[in-house]
Protein backbone atom coordinates (compact mmCIF):
# COMPACT_ATOMS: atom_id res chain seq x y z
CA UNK A 1 0.00 0.00 0.00
CA UNK A 2 1.01 3.04 -0.87
CA UNK A 3 2.46 5.87 2.18
CA UNK A 4 -0.20 7.94 3.00
CA UNK A 5 1.33 11.40 4.59
CA UNK A 6 -2.26 12.53 5.36
CA UNK A 7 -3.39 10.12 8.07
CA UNK A 8 -1.30 9.82 11.46
CA UNK A 9 -2.88 7.04 13.22
CA UNK A 10 -1.96 6.35 17.15
CA UNK A 11 -2.27 2.65 18.71
CA UNK A 12 -3.53 2.32 22.47
CA UNK A 13 -3.40 -0.80 23.63
CA UNK A 14 -0.49 -3.71 22.35
CA UNK A 15 -2.03 -6.78 23.74
CA UNK A 16 -1.96 -9.63 20.97
CA UNK A 17 -4.40 -7.76 18.61
CA UNK A 18 -3.22 -4.19 19.16
CA UNK A 19 0.34 -5.42 18.00
CA UNK A 20 -1.24 -6.72 15.12
CA UNK A 21 -3.68 -3.61 14.40
CA UNK A 22 -0.51 -1.25 14.52
CA UNK A 23 1.87 -3.90 12.92
CA UNK A 24 -0.26 -3.86 9.79
CA UNK A 25 -0.21 -0.40 10.12
CA UNK A 26 3.42 0.06 9.92
CA UNK A 27 3.32 -1.86 6.84
CA UNK A 28 0.58 -0.38 5.21
CA UNK A 29 2.98 2.94 5.18
CA UNK A 30 0.72 4.56 8.04
CA UNK A 31 3.07 6.55 10.40
CA UNK A 32 1.90 5.02 13.67
CA UNK A 33 2.30 6.37 17.60
CA UNK A 34 1.87 2.64 19.56
CA UNK A 35 1.40 2.97 23.67
CA UNK A 36 0.56 0.35 25.83
CA UNK A 37 -0.30 0.98 29.97
CA UNK A 38 2.87 -1.77 30.82
CA UNK A 39 5.80 -1.33 28.85
CA UNK A 40 7.99 -3.66 26.71
CA UNK A 41 5.26 -4.65 24.85
CA UNK A 42 6.59 -1.92 21.75
CA UNK A 43 10.19 -3.85 20.97
CA UNK A 44 8.85 -4.92 17.51
CA UNK A 45 6.76 -2.23 16.55
CA UNK A 46 9.64 0.33 17.07
CA UNK A 47 12.27 -2.16 14.98
CA UNK A 48 9.16 -1.84 12.74
CA UNK A 49 9.20 1.80 12.11
CA UNK A 50 6.52 3.07 14.88
CA UNK A 51 7.09 5.62 17.15
CA UNK A 52 6.74 5.00 20.78
CA UNK A 53 4.80 7.74 22.70
CA UNK A 54 5.42 7.39 27.11
CA UNK A 55 1.73 8.16 28.02
CA UNK A 56 -1.66 7.58 26.01
CA UNK A 57 -1.55 11.81 26.27
CA UNK A 58 1.53 11.64 24.00
CA UNK A 59 0.52 9.23 21.63
CA UNK A 60 -3.24 10.73 21.22
CA UNK A 61 -1.21 14.27 20.19
CA UNK A 62 0.90 12.36 17.69
CA UNK A 63 -2.30 10.89 15.55
CA UNK A 64 -5.58 12.63 13.53
CA UNK A 65 -7.17 8.89 13.76
CA UNK A 66 -6.79 6.84 17.57
CA UNK A 67 -7.13 3.39 17.34
CA UNK A 68 -8.28 1.59 20.76
CA UNK A 69 -7.85 -2.07 21.53
CA UNK A 70 -8.13 -2.27 24.95
CA UNK A 71 -8.59 -5.28 27.56
CA UNK A 72 -12.53 -4.11 28.08
CA UNK A 73 -14.66 -1.49 28.20
CA UNK A 74 -13.81 -0.31 31.86
CA UNK A 75 -10.29 0.08 30.40
CA UNK A 76 -11.56 2.00 27.73
CA UNK A 77 -12.86 4.08 30.39
CA UNK A 78 -10.07 3.87 32.58
CA UNK A 79 -7.05 5.18 29.33
CA UNK A 80 -9.40 7.38 27.41
CA UNK A 81 -11.28 9.63 30.48
CA UNK A 82 -8.00 11.85 31.60
CA UNK A 83 -7.33 12.56 28.18
CA UNK A 84 -11.09 13.80 26.63
CA UNK A 85 -9.71 17.11 25.52
CA UNK A 86 -6.81 15.72 23.77
CA UNK A 87 -9.22 13.50 21.82
CA UNK A 88 -11.76 16.43 20.80
CA UNK A 89 -11.70 16.83 17.61
CA UNK A 90 -10.12 13.98 16.91
CA UNK A 91 -11.53 10.52 15.29
CA UNK A 92 -11.89 7.64 17.55
CA UNK A 93 -11.94 3.86 16.52
CA UNK A 94 -12.64 1.57 19.27
CA UNK A 95 -11.72 -2.16 18.14
CA UNK A 96 -11.16 -3.07 22.13
CA UNK A 97 -14.50 -5.78 22.24
CA UNK A 98 -17.01 -4.25 23.91
CA UNK A 99 -20.97 -4.83 23.92
CA UNK A 100 -23.50 -3.16 22.57
CA UNK A 101 -24.50 -0.95 24.91
CA UNK A 102 -21.19 -0.25 25.84
CA UNK A 103 -20.60 0.78 22.08
CA UNK A 104 -23.45 3.16 22.05
CA UNK A 105 -22.60 4.77 25.82
CA UNK A 106 -18.65 5.44 24.41
CA UNK A 107 -20.89 7.34 21.35
CA UNK A 108 -22.32 9.28 23.43
CA UNK A 109 -19.50 10.14 25.65
CA UNK A 110 -17.03 10.56 22.76
CA UNK A 111 -20.36 13.02 21.40
CA UNK A 112 -20.51 15.05 25.22
CA UNK A 113 -16.60 15.79 23.60
CA UNK A 114 -16.49 16.66 20.42
CA UNK A 115 -14.98 12.81 19.47
CA UNK A 116 -16.33 11.74 16.27
CA UNK A 117 -16.47 7.83 17.32
CA UNK A 118 -16.88 4.48 14.96
CA UNK A 119 -17.22 1.20 16.43
CA UNK A 120 -15.68 -1.90 15.33
CA UNK A 121 -16.04 -5.69 15.76
CA UNK A 122 -12.69 -7.78 14.43
CA UNK A 123 -13.47 -11.13 13.18
CA UNK A 124 -9.95 -12.33 12.99
CA UNK A 125 -7.09 -13.93 15.27
CA UNK A 126 -4.19 -11.84 15.95
CA UNK A 127 -2.53 -13.42 12.88
CA UNK A 128 -5.15 -12.86 10.57
CA UNK A 129 -4.97 -9.02 10.71
CA UNK A 130 -4.45 -7.43 7.52
CA UNK A 131 -4.45 -10.52 5.37
CA UNK A 132 -6.89 -12.71 3.57
CA UNK A 133 -9.99 -13.26 5.55
CA UNK A 134 -9.81 -10.95 8.31
CA UNK A 135 -12.67 -9.54 8.28
CA UNK A 136 -13.62 -5.92 10.88
CA UNK A 137 -17.34 -4.74 11.48
CA UNK A 138 -18.24 -0.61 11.85
CA UNK A 139 -20.80 0.95 12.60
CA UNK A 140 -20.84 4.59 14.46
CA UNK A 141 -19.88 7.88 12.38
CA UNK A 142 -20.19 7.31 8.94
CA UNK A 143 -17.67 10.43 8.58
CA UNK A 144 -14.70 8.17 10.64
CA UNK A 145 -14.79 5.27 8.25
CA UNK A 146 -15.38 7.26 5.11
CA UNK A 147 -12.41 9.30 5.31
CA UNK A 148 -10.11 6.00 6.24
CA UNK A 149 -11.58 3.39 4.50
CA UNK A 150 -7.95 2.62 2.87
CA UNK A 151 -6.78 1.89 6.69
CA UNK A 152 -9.34 -0.30 7.58
CA UNK A 153 -9.07 -1.88 4.32
CA UNK A 154 -5.27 -2.28 5.40
CA UNK A 155 -6.67 -4.16 8.24
CA UNK A 156 -9.34 -6.64 6.45
CA UNK A 157 -12.32 -6.41 4.58
CA UNK A 158 -14.66 -3.34 5.84
CA UNK A 159 -18.03 -3.32 6.27
CA UNK A 160 -20.24 -0.43 7.72
CA UNK A 161 -23.62 -1.08 9.56
CA UNK A 162 -25.17 2.18 9.97
CA UNK A 163 -24.39 4.56 12.43
CA UNK A 164 -25.92 3.16 15.51
CA UNK A 165 -22.83 2.69 17.52
CA UNK A 166 -23.85 -0.76 19.10
CA UNK A 167 -24.76 -2.20 15.60
CA UNK A 168 -21.80 -4.03 14.79
CA UNK A 169 -21.05 -5.15 18.55
CA UNK A 170 -24.62 -6.93 18.23
CA UNK A 171 -23.05 -8.72 15.20
CA UNK A 172 -19.56 -9.34 16.35
CA UNK A 173 -21.03 -10.77 19.30
CA UNK A 174 -23.73 -13.18 17.75
CA UNK A 175 -20.81 -14.53 14.91
CA UNK A 176 -18.80 -15.03 17.92
CA UNK A 177 -21.51 -16.63 20.56
CA UNK A 178 -22.02 -19.38 17.06
CA UNK A 179 -18.18 -19.80 16.98
CA UNK A 180 -17.71 -20.75 20.49
CA UNK A 181 -20.86 -22.97 20.77
CA UNK A 182 -19.16 -24.73 17.59
CA UNK A 183 -16.20 -25.22 19.37
CA UNK A 184 -18.43 -26.45 22.48
CA UNK A 185 -19.86 -28.90 19.80
CA UNK A 186 -16.56 -30.07 18.71
CA UNK A 187 -15.06 -30.73 22.00
CA UNK A 188 -18.61 -32.66 23.02
CA UNK A 189 -17.84 -35.18 20.15
CA UNK A 190 -13.91 -35.12 20.87
CA UNK A 191 -14.84 -36.39 24.39
CA UNK A 192 -17.50 -39.07 22.97
CA UNK A 193 -14.93 -40.45 19.90
CA UNK A 194 -11.82 -41.31 22.73
CA UNK A 195 -13.66 -43.98 24.05
CA UNK A 196 -12.81 -45.76 20.43
CA UNK A 197 -9.45 -44.45 20.73
CA UNK A 198 -9.60 -41.41 18.05
CA UNK A 199 -7.47 -38.51 18.88
CA UNK A 200 -8.22 -34.83 19.61
CA UNK A 201 -5.86 -34.23 16.44
CA UNK A 202 -7.73 -36.66 14.28
CA UNK A 203 -11.16 -35.84 15.16
CA UNK A 204 -10.12 -32.02 14.85
CA UNK A 205 -9.41 -32.67 10.67
CA UNK A 206 -13.14 -35.04 10.60
CA UNK A 207 -14.90 -32.79 12.61
CA UNK A 208 -13.42 -29.03 10.25
CA UNK A 209 -14.27 -30.71 7.24
CA UNK A 210 -17.73 -31.92 7.90
CA UNK A 211 -18.66 -28.64 10.08
CA UNK A 212 -17.39 -26.51 6.84
CA UNK A 213 -19.27 -28.60 4.79
CA UNK A 214 -22.88 -28.26 7.29
CA UNK A 215 -22.54 -24.14 7.16
CA UNK A 216 -23.38 -24.83 3.66
CA UNK A 217 -27.43 -25.11 5.12
CA UNK A 218 -27.06 -21.70 7.59
CA UNK A 219 -28.23 -19.13 5.02
CA UNK A 220 -30.94 -21.97 3.77
CA UNK A 221 -32.14 -22.64 7.48
CA UNK A 222 -31.16 -18.71 8.19
CA UNK A 223 -33.91 -17.82 5.21
CA UNK A 224 -36.76 -20.13 6.70
CA UNK A 225 -36.42 -18.79 10.10
CA UNK A 226 -37.26 -15.42 8.31
CA UNK A 227 -40.46 -16.47 6.97
CA UNK A 228 -41.53 -18.31 10.65
CA UNK A 229 -42.75 -20.97 7.67
CA UNK A 230 -41.95 -23.98 8.93
CA UNK A 231 -43.44 -26.16 7.00
CA UNK A 232 -40.41 -29.48 6.46
CA UNK A 233 -38.22 -28.89 3.85
CA UNK A 234 -35.75 -31.80 4.25
CA UNK A 235 -35.79 -33.08 8.56
CA UNK A 236 -38.60 -32.74 10.57
CA UNK A 237 -38.23 -32.02 14.20
CA UNK A 238 -39.49 -35.68 14.91
CA UNK A 239 -36.67 -37.08 13.15
CA UNK A 240 -34.15 -34.40 14.70
CA UNK A 241 -35.52 -35.68 18.30
CA UNK A 242 -34.65 -39.73 17.77
CA UNK A 243 -31.43 -38.62 16.49
CA UNK A 244 -30.64 -36.28 19.56
CA UNK A 245 -31.97 -38.55 22.08
CA UNK A 246 -29.26 -41.55 20.11
CA UNK A 247 -26.44 -38.61 21.05
CA UNK A 248 -27.71 -38.01 24.62
CA UNK A 249 -27.97 -41.67 24.97
CA UNK A 250 -24.58 -42.74 23.46
CA UNK A 251 -22.82 -39.67 24.61
CA UNK A 252 -24.02 -40.94 28.47
CA UNK A 253 -22.81 -44.74 27.46
CA UNK A 254 -19.48 -43.01 26.87
CA UNK A 255 -19.19 -41.31 30.17
CA UNK A 256 -19.44 -37.67 28.88
CA UNK A 257 -21.61 -34.92 30.68
CA UNK A 258 -24.69 -33.42 29.04
CA UNK A 259 -23.63 -29.68 29.53
CA UNK A 260 -23.91 -29.39 25.72
CA UNK A 261 -26.05 -31.50 24.17
CA UNK A 262 -28.38 -31.47 26.94
CA UNK A 263 -29.89 -28.24 26.81
CA UNK A 264 -29.39 -28.68 22.68
CA UNK A 265 -31.98 -31.66 22.80
CA UNK A 266 -34.03 -29.43 25.11
CA UNK A 267 -34.77 -26.61 22.27
CA UNK A 268 -36.04 -29.53 19.69
CA UNK A 269 -38.04 -31.07 22.38
CA UNK A 270 -39.75 -28.20 23.83
CA UNK A 271 -41.24 -27.82 20.33
CA UNK A 272 -42.33 -31.30 19.53
CA UNK A 273 -44.41 -30.96 23.20
CA UNK A 274 -45.62 -27.81 21.67
CA UNK A 275 -46.87 -30.38 18.97
CA UNK A 276 -44.49 -29.38 16.18
CA UNK A 277 -43.06 -32.31 15.52
CA UNK A 278 -43.78 -33.07 11.99
CA UNK A 279 -42.60 -29.52 11.32
CA UNK A 280 -39.24 -28.34 10.06
CA UNK A 281 -36.14 -28.82 12.42
CA UNK A 282 -35.18 -24.97 11.65
CA UNK A 283 -38.00 -24.45 14.72
CA UNK A 284 -35.67 -25.01 17.28
CA UNK A 285 -34.76 -21.40 16.79
CA UNK A 286 -38.18 -20.46 17.95
CA UNK A 287 -37.28 -22.04 21.32
CA UNK A 288 -34.82 -18.87 22.34
CA UNK A 289 -37.72 -16.80 22.54
CA UNK A 290 -36.18 -14.74 19.67
CA UNK A 291 -37.12 -10.94 19.22
CA UNK A 292 -39.33 -10.11 16.47
CA UNK A 293 -37.49 -9.69 12.72
CA UNK A 294 -36.96 -5.57 12.80
CA UNK A 295 -36.62 -4.71 9.02
CA UNK A 296 -34.87 -1.80 8.43
CA UNK B 1 -19.24 -46.76 -13.42
CA UNK B 2 -19.22 -50.02 -14.90
CA UNK B 3 -21.34 -52.52 -14.68
CA UNK B 4 -21.03 -55.05 -11.96
CA UNK B 5 -23.23 -58.00 -12.57
CA UNK B 6 -21.18 -60.66 -9.50
CA UNK B 7 -22.96 -57.79 -7.05
CA UNK B 8 -26.82 -57.54 -6.56
CA UNK B 9 -28.14 -55.33 -3.88
CA UNK B 10 -30.82 -55.03 -1.76
CA UNK B 11 -32.71 -52.07 -0.31
CA UNK B 12 -34.60 -52.29 2.80
CA UNK B 13 -36.54 -48.68 3.98
CA UNK B 14 -36.94 -45.91 1.22
CA UNK B 15 -37.44 -42.90 3.42
CA UNK B 16 -35.31 -39.75 2.11
CA UNK B 17 -32.18 -41.81 2.62
CA UNK B 18 -33.01 -45.11 1.24
CA UNK B 19 -34.32 -43.47 -1.61
CA UNK B 20 -31.13 -41.67 -2.22
CA UNK B 21 -29.11 -44.94 -1.59
CA UNK B 22 -30.70 -46.83 -4.04
CA UNK B 23 -30.56 -44.28 -6.36
CA UNK B 24 -26.89 -44.19 -6.66
CA UNK B 25 -27.11 -47.45 -7.22
CA UNK B 26 -29.01 -47.92 -9.70
CA UNK B 27 -26.60 -45.50 -11.00
CA UNK B 28 -24.21 -47.57 -10.72
CA UNK B 29 -24.92 -50.25 -12.47
CA UNK B 30 -25.67 -52.19 -9.69
CA UNK B 31 -28.95 -54.94 -10.30
CA UNK B 32 -31.26 -53.36 -7.28
CA UNK B 33 -33.94 -54.53 -5.58
CA UNK B 34 -35.88 -52.24 -3.45
CA UNK B 35 -38.74 -52.76 -0.41
CA UNK B 36 -40.70 -50.54 1.81
CA UNK B 37 -43.19 -51.02 4.71
CA UNK B 38 -45.44 -48.73 2.98
CA UNK B 39 -46.15 -49.22 -0.67
CA UNK B 40 -45.28 -46.25 -3.15
CA UNK B 41 -42.04 -44.78 -2.39
CA UNK B 42 -40.31 -46.79 -5.14
CA UNK B 43 -42.22 -45.53 -8.02
CA UNK B 44 -38.84 -42.89 -8.83
CA UNK B 45 -36.38 -46.07 -8.91
CA UNK B 46 -38.63 -48.66 -10.51
CA UNK B 47 -38.73 -46.08 -13.45
CA UNK B 48 -35.07 -45.48 -13.10
CA UNK B 49 -34.38 -49.16 -13.25
CA UNK B 50 -34.87 -51.05 -9.90
CA UNK B 51 -36.99 -53.80 -9.05
CA UNK B 52 -39.23 -53.55 -6.96
CA UNK B 53 -40.13 -56.48 -3.90
CA UNK B 54 -43.64 -57.56 -2.48
CA UNK B 55 -42.17 -58.55 1.39
CA UNK B 56 -38.89 -57.87 2.73
CA UNK B 57 -38.04 -61.23 2.62
CA UNK B 58 -38.67 -60.93 -1.39
CA UNK B 59 -36.39 -58.19 -1.73
CA UNK B 60 -33.55 -59.88 0.26
CA UNK B 61 -33.76 -63.28 -1.53
CA UNK B 62 -32.56 -60.97 -4.77
CA UNK B 63 -29.45 -59.32 -3.05
CA UNK B 64 -26.33 -60.58 -2.06
CA UNK B 65 -25.55 -57.43 -0.34
CA UNK B 66 -28.87 -56.21 1.76
CA UNK B 67 -28.79 -52.67 2.64
CA UNK B 68 -30.82 -51.94 5.94
CA UNK B 69 -31.96 -47.83 5.71
CA UNK B 70 -35.04 -47.74 8.17
CA UNK B 71 -36.54 -45.16 10.90
CA UNK B 72 -34.65 -46.60 13.91
CA UNK B 73 -33.24 -49.31 15.78
CA UNK B 74 -36.43 -50.79 16.36
CA UNK B 75 -37.63 -50.69 13.17
CA UNK B 76 -34.34 -52.86 12.27
CA UNK B 77 -35.00 -55.12 14.47
CA UNK B 78 -38.90 -55.52 13.25
CA UNK B 79 -37.93 -55.74 9.71
CA UNK B 80 -34.79 -58.09 9.78
CA UNK B 81 -36.07 -60.39 13.07
CA UNK B 82 -38.66 -62.17 10.67
CA UNK B 83 -36.30 -62.91 8.00
CA UNK B 84 -33.35 -63.92 9.94
CA UNK B 85 -33.09 -67.37 7.96
CA UNK B 86 -33.70 -65.74 4.79
CA UNK B 87 -30.18 -63.34 5.32
CA UNK B 88 -27.93 -66.62 6.75
CA UNK B 89 -25.17 -66.44 3.96
CA UNK B 90 -25.36 -63.05 2.84
CA UNK B 91 -23.61 -59.69 3.74
CA UNK B 92 -25.54 -57.45 5.81
CA UNK B 93 -24.70 -53.41 5.86
CA UNK B 94 -27.13 -51.23 7.93
CA UNK B 95 -26.98 -47.72 7.21
CA UNK B 96 -29.82 -47.15 9.87
CA UNK B 97 -28.69 -44.01 12.64
CA UNK B 98 -28.32 -46.57 15.57
CA UNK B 99 -25.99 -45.97 18.75
CA UNK B 100 -23.10 -47.57 19.34
CA UNK B 101 -24.88 -50.11 21.53
CA UNK B 102 -27.10 -50.94 18.80
CA UNK B 103 -24.50 -51.33 16.21
CA UNK B 104 -22.69 -53.92 18.33
CA UNK B 105 -26.25 -55.63 19.70
CA UNK B 106 -26.90 -55.88 16.03
CA UNK B 107 -23.31 -57.26 14.84
CA UNK B 108 -23.82 -60.52 18.04
CA UNK B 109 -27.72 -60.88 16.51
CA UNK B 110 -26.11 -61.38 12.86
CA UNK B 111 -23.76 -63.20 13.82
CA UNK B 112 -26.13 -65.57 16.06
CA UNK B 113 -28.01 -66.01 12.95
CA UNK B 114 -24.60 -66.68 10.34
CA UNK B 115 -25.26 -63.28 8.80
CA UNK B 116 -21.98 -61.05 8.00
CA UNK B 117 -22.41 -57.51 9.40
CA UNK B 118 -21.03 -53.86 8.71
CA UNK B 119 -22.86 -51.16 10.28
CA UNK B 120 -22.86 -47.50 8.87
CA UNK B 121 -22.67 -43.95 9.59
CA UNK B 122 -23.65 -41.65 6.87
CA UNK B 123 -22.05 -38.13 6.74
CA UNK B 124 -23.93 -36.02 3.88
CA UNK B 125 -27.59 -35.40 3.36
CA UNK B 126 -29.88 -37.28 1.10
CA UNK B 127 -29.24 -34.90 -2.40
CA UNK B 128 -25.42 -35.45 -1.40
CA UNK B 129 -25.43 -39.61 -1.71
CA UNK B 130 -23.06 -40.48 -4.58
CA UNK B 131 -22.18 -36.80 -5.03
CA UNK B 132 -18.48 -34.88 -4.14
CA UNK B 133 -18.99 -34.54 -0.39
CA UNK B 134 -20.38 -37.45 0.74
CA UNK B 135 -19.15 -39.97 3.08
CA UNK B 136 -19.51 -42.69 5.03
CA UNK B 137 -17.78 -44.71 8.13
CA UNK B 138 -17.94 -48.10 8.34
CA UNK B 139 -16.78 -50.78 11.02
CA UNK B 140 -17.52 -54.26 11.50
CA UNK B 141 -17.35 -57.14 9.00
CA UNK B 142 -13.94 -56.39 7.28
CA UNK B 143 -15.05 -59.26 4.95
CA UNK B 144 -18.03 -57.44 4.03
CA UNK B 145 -15.92 -53.27 3.05
CA UNK B 146 -13.32 -55.37 1.60
CA UNK B 147 -15.42 -57.49 -0.81
CA UNK B 148 -18.27 -54.29 -1.91
CA UNK B 149 -15.99 -51.30 -1.87
CA UNK B 150 -16.42 -50.79 -5.01
CA UNK B 151 -20.30 -50.70 -4.16
CA UNK B 152 -19.07 -48.06 -1.12
CA UNK B 153 -17.87 -45.71 -3.76
CA UNK B 154 -20.69 -45.37 -5.58
CA UNK B 155 -22.46 -44.04 -2.51
CA UNK B 156 -19.55 -41.33 -1.16
CA UNK B 157 -16.10 -41.86 0.52
CA UNK B 158 -15.78 -44.77 2.27
CA UNK B 159 -13.62 -45.37 5.32
CA UNK B 160 -13.12 -48.50 7.48
CA UNK B 161 -12.61 -48.07 11.38
CA UNK B 162 -12.12 -51.93 12.20
CA UNK B 163 -14.11 -54.97 13.44
CA UNK B 164 -15.93 -52.97 16.36
CA UNK B 165 -19.14 -52.61 14.68
CA UNK B 166 -20.18 -49.84 17.33
CA UNK B 167 -17.03 -47.20 16.66
CA UNK B 168 -18.21 -46.29 13.14
CA UNK B 169 -21.49 -45.08 14.85
CA UNK B 170 -19.59 -43.01 17.60
CA UNK B 171 -17.69 -41.43 15.28
CA UNK B 172 -20.91 -40.43 13.23
CA UNK B 173 -22.49 -39.30 16.45
CA UNK B 174 -19.71 -37.32 17.77
CA UNK B 175 -19.63 -35.11 14.36
CA UNK B 176 -23.54 -34.86 14.37
CA UNK B 177 -23.71 -33.50 17.91
CA UNK B 178 -20.88 -30.99 16.62
CA UNK B 179 -23.15 -30.35 14.08
CA UNK B 180 -26.51 -30.05 15.62
CA UNK B 181 -24.71 -27.79 18.39
CA UNK B 182 -23.27 -25.24 15.67
CA UNK B 183 -26.51 -24.95 14.17
CA UNK B 184 -27.85 -24.14 17.85
CA UNK B 185 -25.01 -21.80 17.65
CA UNK B 186 -25.95 -20.38 14.36
CA UNK B 187 -29.63 -20.18 15.34
CA UNK B 188 -29.07 -18.12 18.99
CA UNK B 189 -26.81 -15.65 16.69
CA UNK B 190 -29.66 -15.36 14.43
CA UNK B 191 -31.86 -14.18 17.28
CA UNK B 192 -29.56 -11.38 18.80
CA UNK B 193 -28.71 -9.98 15.04
CA UNK B 194 -32.81 -9.51 14.82
CA UNK B 195 -32.98 -6.94 17.02
CA UNK B 196 -30.53 -4.06 14.64
CA UNK B 197 -32.68 -5.63 11.54
CA UNK B 198 -30.28 -8.19 10.25
CA UNK B 199 -32.06 -11.33 8.65
CA UNK B 200 -31.60 -14.65 9.19
CA UNK B 201 -30.73 -15.28 5.19
CA UNK B 202 -28.27 -12.61 5.54
CA UNK B 203 -26.83 -13.96 8.66
CA UNK B 204 -26.62 -17.02 7.74
CA UNK B 205 -24.36 -16.43 4.81
CA UNK B 206 -21.86 -14.42 7.31
CA UNK B 207 -22.34 -17.52 10.05
CA UNK B 208 -21.46 -19.67 6.85
CA UNK B 209 -18.41 -18.05 6.47
CA UNK B 210 -17.32 -17.10 9.68
CA UNK B 211 -17.83 -20.66 10.97
CA UNK B 212 -16.22 -22.51 7.74
CA UNK B 213 -12.88 -19.83 8.40
CA UNK B 214 -12.81 -21.07 12.52
CA UNK B 215 -13.24 -24.98 11.74
CA UNK B 216 -9.18 -24.39 10.70
CA UNK B 217 -8.13 -23.99 14.58
CA UNK B 218 -10.40 -27.53 15.30
CA UNK B 219 -6.90 -29.60 14.23
CA UNK B 220 -5.27 -27.15 16.37
CA UNK B 221 -7.15 -27.36 19.42
CA UNK B 222 -7.60 -31.40 19.32
CA UNK B 223 -3.57 -31.66 19.20
CA UNK B 224 -3.76 -29.33 22.35
CA UNK B 225 -6.17 -31.59 24.55
CA UNK B 226 -4.61 -34.77 23.04
CA UNK B 227 -1.50 -33.61 25.15
CA UNK B 228 -3.17 -32.24 28.61
CA UNK B 229 -0.98 -29.81 28.38
CA UNK B 230 -3.03 -26.71 28.53
CA UNK B 231 -0.23 -24.16 28.40
CA UNK B 232 -1.48 -20.99 26.49
CA UNK B 233 -0.89 -20.54 22.97
CA UNK B 234 -3.05 -17.69 21.91
CA UNK B 235 -6.01 -17.44 23.99
CA UNK B 236 -6.71 -17.80 27.93
CA UNK B 237 -9.61 -18.63 29.96
CA UNK B 238 -9.72 -15.45 31.13
CA UNK B 239 -9.98 -13.66 27.89
CA UNK B 240 -12.69 -16.16 26.58
CA UNK B 241 -14.51 -15.88 30.54
CA UNK B 242 -15.08 -11.61 29.53
CA UNK B 243 -15.83 -12.59 26.21
CA UNK B 244 -18.64 -15.38 27.47
CA UNK B 245 -19.18 -12.98 30.01
CA UNK B 246 -20.16 -9.99 27.22
CA UNK B 247 -21.82 -12.07 24.78
CA UNK B 248 -24.50 -13.49 28.07
CA UNK B 249 -24.72 -10.14 28.76
CA UNK B 250 -25.77 -8.95 25.31
CA UNK B 251 -27.99 -11.88 24.83
CA UNK B 252 -29.71 -10.87 28.08
CA UNK B 253 -30.14 -7.49 26.58
CA UNK B 254 -31.38 -8.52 22.98
CA UNK B 255 -33.87 -10.51 25.06
CA UNK B 256 -32.34 -13.93 23.55
CA UNK B 257 -33.06 -16.44 26.01
CA UNK B 258 -29.76 -18.21 27.40
CA UNK B 259 -30.49 -21.98 26.77
CA UNK B 260 -27.01 -22.44 24.65
CA UNK B 261 -24.97 -19.74 25.71
CA UNK B 262 -25.24 -20.28 29.21
CA UNK B 263 -24.14 -23.85 29.52
CA UNK B 264 -21.31 -22.89 27.52
CA UNK B 265 -20.22 -19.82 30.03
CA UNK B 266 -20.65 -22.78 32.49
CA UNK B 267 -17.90 -25.08 31.11
CA UNK B 268 -15.45 -22.02 31.07
CA UNK B 269 -16.03 -20.64 34.02
CA UNK B 270 -15.67 -24.20 35.88
CA UNK B 271 -11.73 -24.19 34.28
CA UNK B 272 -11.37 -20.85 35.58
CA UNK B 273 -12.73 -21.19 39.19
CA UNK B 274 -11.07 -23.88 39.49
CA UNK B 275 -7.65 -21.89 39.20
CA UNK B 276 -7.24 -22.45 35.65
CA UNK B 277 -7.80 -19.06 34.41
CA UNK B 278 -4.00 -18.06 32.79
CA UNK B 279 -4.43 -21.45 31.03
CA UNK B 280 -5.62 -22.19 27.34
CA UNK B 281 -9.21 -22.16 26.66
CA UNK B 282 -8.80 -25.30 24.79
CA UNK B 283 -9.10 -26.57 29.00
CA UNK B 284 -13.03 -26.28 28.67
CA UNK B 285 -13.24 -29.42 26.69
CA UNK B 286 -12.07 -30.77 30.44
CA UNK B 287 -15.46 -29.63 32.07
CA UNK B 288 -17.25 -32.22 30.00
CA UNK B 289 -15.32 -35.22 31.84
CA UNK B 290 -13.76 -36.33 28.53
CA UNK B 291 -12.52 -40.26 29.17
CA UNK B 292 -9.41 -41.03 29.10
CA UNK B 293 -7.27 -41.27 25.66
CA UNK B 294 -7.43 -44.95 24.57
CA UNK B 295 -4.64 -45.39 22.00
CA UNK B 296 -5.64 -48.14 19.42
Amino acid sequence: MAESPRTTVTVLGLGAMGQALAAALVRGGYRTTVWNRSPGKDTELVAAGAKSAATADEAVAAGDLVVACLFDHQSVHDVLDPIADQLAGRSLVNLTSTEPKGARELAEWARQHGIDYLDGGIMATPPMIGQPGSSILYSGSQRVFDEHREVWESLGSAEYFGTDAGTASVVDFALLAGMYTMFAGFYHGAAMVRTVGISGADFGKRAADWFSAMTASLPVAGAQIDTGDYTTVFQSLDFTKAALDAIVSASRHAGVDLDIVGPLKNLVDRQVADGYGTESTERMFESLNPPPLQRT
